[in-house]
């Protein structure tokens, strides 16, 4: 595959749907504000700093800086729908904010190729008038590798930058850095102004080693401090958890004394996104001689990748397809498959339930998940575990020896960073509100005053003014609507088509067609009925029995009396009356719907 | 209330739902066998043990021993719906092997009052003819409150008992013991045979000092340890989990300190089963001179049970209301709810949402969550937390500080137990298959045998054979059906009502109404369409017309070269050409029902 300048498009299908979840939560508190449309550009002196998504939540990241007549925007994100929105695709931030002023967007900035960062692009790109994408090769090539399943779009205008470059975007001078994640060419963003730097972090953590930033973090942070830190705009996904972040070194050293030591084969499943250590996991497999197998559409496709951008060197033969390996021994096989979350149609699910063409768990296969679970996947990864172990495998998890850590700065390193980059002003991202609180108590506890810390909520308008002196947050809001991605491109699905699944999904459904001769008033034959997800209608004849009577009944005494016959109070009526009745004998509410046909 | 002797019953209402998850997940592996209809009773001198239910979840627990003519039951537990059982109330064990051999039950012996333990009673209860239920006191008036919410059920018959007495149920010896678990009165079962004890733990942890047993554990198993263990039955919910469980000492501790130190009011969240906690947090609060302010249903029966049985023995005045609790300075109150979960409507929540009438959050007020979080609660817990952190409180949960502690043995007590009491057999349960299969690891460390340990499914029927000698599990099944309840003691629901709850909280519904003149075979008027939890109809009237004019088009295309109409065959065609339509043109499957009428 040829290195990205501009995005080109291929015909593959767009994107089937993934995991979903209903449940009945606590209803949010977040305030609303007035609309944004009439509010003008900042005025001059001031930097208006918009964070449009993933401050109420872990993903669809998103955020504007605006200066005088120039937007910037950094990062466009997906998050995966939950129990709030059932049969949803995933949920993207409102960029009607930005639709409004797209002619002011100079460019959007995407600081790496995850897609909490980059999923989003397909579905606002558009709509926010397709600006130029600065971002570095590795997610250059990942975005593009995305947009290839959107043949409808328009081309993407893609400009592969270096953590080197300094760039104007508009009038906005803006340079880069390079921090640790756990995707190799992540960047953060440093935005000029008269007043000191805007620093963006994007996902971070420190490269520790005891308990000590490495040298390389203490020189890059180090240059950073050298100028003003007007503002520090950052992660808080993981600043409740204490002390620092297990470092990834320590994690890949750890399973590649696995890989060494157990006898039969190795599997190890983990997140695709983890370029870092899945390459890790293929160059130590090859150091022990061993063969990689790899499996899973994401892991393949990130594998390929990373070759093709030379950030994975192996021998010809290192990788090797499962159809040919059982010619080699047990041990010297290693197999790295997705799968990690029990996500059905996984690898290494397929593996578990026996589906996988080539690849059967064995006695002495050894399996390493080397993932946490994410919220909601815990039943799926429950399965997955015993059915390997059903079939006689050893499996490892995070839980028993230390094979994953996350990207994402614990408390001590969050410290750290505050503690070398001494910002004026604070914006806490990435992550629930609660999250972002804790980071505002540390920046305080750090010597910040509470007056130049802000806790954002979706949409909210936060300005840098006078002169650099104050940071208010704006009565205006721009836009925090729910935007739902479901099906085709369909990014406006509404709320009540949310809330009818989720009643469906407890209740059911019950229709009932009555046919209704409009001269006499009576119902013409015996009512029929059609349910879904309610009870077993076969065992529930006596049940169905009533119903017809009920509202043969219904209908009868209210149509004769009337002339002409009102429809909707009839239907009003059966809905009314066979709820009642249904609740009273099942204890269930099912959707009901009544058709009364006139002949 | 008086003391429980036999139960009589109330007039409240059935208990209403609770939360629900629904997700696509992997299939399960679970072997099946041949049916049970035809096994005898077991031979003389061969023990029977049939682990009925919480053997592949954790829940539904329940157990059968079989020696001769007699059936004892171990536990009758529920277990919450999840993603796989959208809209049920709860799942219960399968009690088919036991109904057919009810006249030999002699017995339902209860370990503890928690739901996982108690909480199918009323379901099965008369389907296995009532047996006498044997238990301590708190657990028995647990029970009966419980019963009191099914009127229309028979009188249990309570048999309260002492972990001193020694009952002969049938011909089986039994006696029992009283390990530590989270709520007073919880009982282990020691089943006399003549090869030796049945030891069945029940759910326990052990209490320690310093990773140390402390006296009182070491006496009780080293009593237990005289007699010779035949066969050890023990929990393995924690068992994944390596050292020992935290203390609850510690942890009571730390609560204490946390409420004798903070300025303001202290909220403390925890589960109201949590019986030992919830009375150290009581007393603890009198000795700080604070009153308590008990919210929330289950917390206050818990509180009122405990003080009637004299558990709880506090001054009149400790316990106050909510609506007099403002006469009291702030640091002076302690708030007792239930609502650590998120789980909407629970006291927590309601005061979380500015929903609960005499309580509102304040600045100064400190919130302790005392509970991990049950999986798939996540999201409802991250919305709790942000709810209260946007009113200004302070939070702390056992993520940030040890303020809880499950009840359940880590691996290092787990092995202690083994070491302890030294049984010939060995059979895990509590737990999915995987922590049982960790557990059966653990033994075999110890020193058993393999072939000593039988990793069991829900429904094994498990044999200790040839006078005590070995160990094995009979082809056939006692039968492990997914009972779930749902709604009105309906707990007959089936599979495919469920996939239809699944498949409606994906993508919808949709109702196609065709009125159709059999002379002509002809559609009258225009076909109407209702359509729920698919898209945003009134946004959609383009696809409604299509839909309409291809319904027309595929019914009369059929309808006029038929003589006399096949409805069956149009109504087929219909869902077929309106499903590949609609899924062109949303990517959504909704669940298709054409409604076809003769005129």
């Amino acid at each position: 595959m040829p290195p990205v300048k501009k995005g080109d498009v291929k015909n593959v299908n767009p994107k089937k749907r993934t995991n979903r979840i209903i449940k009945k939560t606590t209803k949010s508190l977040v305030p609303t504000g007035p609309k944004m449309k009439k509010i003008s550009p900042p005025a001059p002196g001031v930097i208006r700093i918009i964070p449009l998504g993933g401050v109420e939540e872990v993903g669809k990241n998103m955020s504007a800086i605006e200066i005088g007549n120039d937007i910037i925007v950094i990062d466009a994100g997906i998050q995966f729908p939950d129990e709030d929105s059932p049969g949803v695709d995933f949920i993207i931030a409102d960029t009607s904010y930005l639709e409004e002023r797209k002619n002011r967007i100079r460019a959007l900035v995407i600081t790496h190729g995850h897609l909490d960062h980059i999923g989003g692009i397909p579905y606002i790109i558009n709509k926010i008038g397709n600006p130029p994408i600065y971002t570095t090769l590795l997610t250059a090539v990942i975005i593009k590798k995305r947009q290839d399943e959107f043949p409808h779009l328009p081309k993407l205008n893609i400009q592969v930058i270096t953590d080197n470059d300094r760039l104007k975007l508009g009038q906005i001078p803006v340079s880069f850095f390079s921090p640790t994640h756990t995707i190799p060419d992540s960047i953060g963003i440093v935005v000029g102004t008269p007043f000191g730097n805007i620093i963006f972090t994007g996902d971070i953590k420190i490269e520790t080693e005891n308990e000590q930033p490495v040298k390389s973090e203490e020189e890059m942070y180090g240059r950073l401090a050298k100028e003003k830190t007007l503002c520090l705009i950052a992660d808080s996904t993981n600043v409740e958890k204490p002390g620092f972040s297990r470092p990834e070194k320590e994690v890949q050293e750890n399973i590649k004394k696995i890989i060494a030591n157990v006898k039969g084969r190795v599997i190890v499943s983990t997140f695709a996104s983890l370029f870092d250590r899945i390459i890790f996991i293929i160059k130590a497999s090859e150091e022990l001689g061993k063969k990689v197998v790899v499996e899973g559409r994401s892991m393949k496709t990130n594998v390929e990748i990373a070759k093709e951008l030379g950030i994975l060197k192996v021998k010809r033969d290192t990788i090797i397809g499962s159809d040919i390996m059982d010619e080699y021994p047990d041990n010297k096989i290693v197999i790295l498959a997705t799968g990690a979350q029990g996500d059905a149609f996984a690898a290494l699910v397929r593996i578990s339930s026996r589906e996988h063409k080539n690849i059967k768990i064995r006695k002495n296969d050894t399996i390493l998940l080397s993932s946490s679970i994410v919220p909601g996947n815990e039943k799926s990864v429950q399965k997955l575990k015993d059915n390997l172990s059903r079939q006689g495998a050893k499996i490892l998890h995070y839980g028993i020896v230390d094979i994953h850590s996350s990207g994402h700065s614990h408390q001590d390193e969050v410290k750290w960073v505050h503690s070398i980059l001494k910002p004026k002003f604070f914006i806490p991202v990435h992550g629930h509100h609660f999250m972002l609180k804790v980071h505002a108590d540390i920046a305080q506890l750090m010597g910040l005053p509470e007056k130049n810390i802000i806790v954002p909520d979706n949409g909210m308008i936060i300005e840098i003014a006078d002169r650099g002196r104050k940071i208010i947050k704006r009565p205006e809001k721009a836009g925090n609507r729910l935007v739902m991605v479901d099906g085709l491109g369909n990014d406006n699905i509404k709320e009540v088509v949310i809330r009818d699944r989720q009643m469906l999904s407890q209740d059911g459904m019950f229709v009932i067609i009555a046919i209704i001769d409009t001269s006499s008033g009576k119902v013409r034959k015996s009512p029929d009925i059609i349910s879904r997800g309610f009870v077993y209608l076969k065992e529930s004849q006596e049940l169905l029995h009533h119903v017809r009577q009920l509202t043969r009944k219904t209908i009868e005494e209210g149509s004769t009396k009337m002339h002409p016959i009102n429809f909707d109070y009839l239907k009003n009526n059966v809905r009314e009356e066979i709820g009642k009745y249904l609740y009273q004998k099942t204890l269930k509410r099912p959707i009901i719907l009544p058709v009364l046909i006139e002949v």
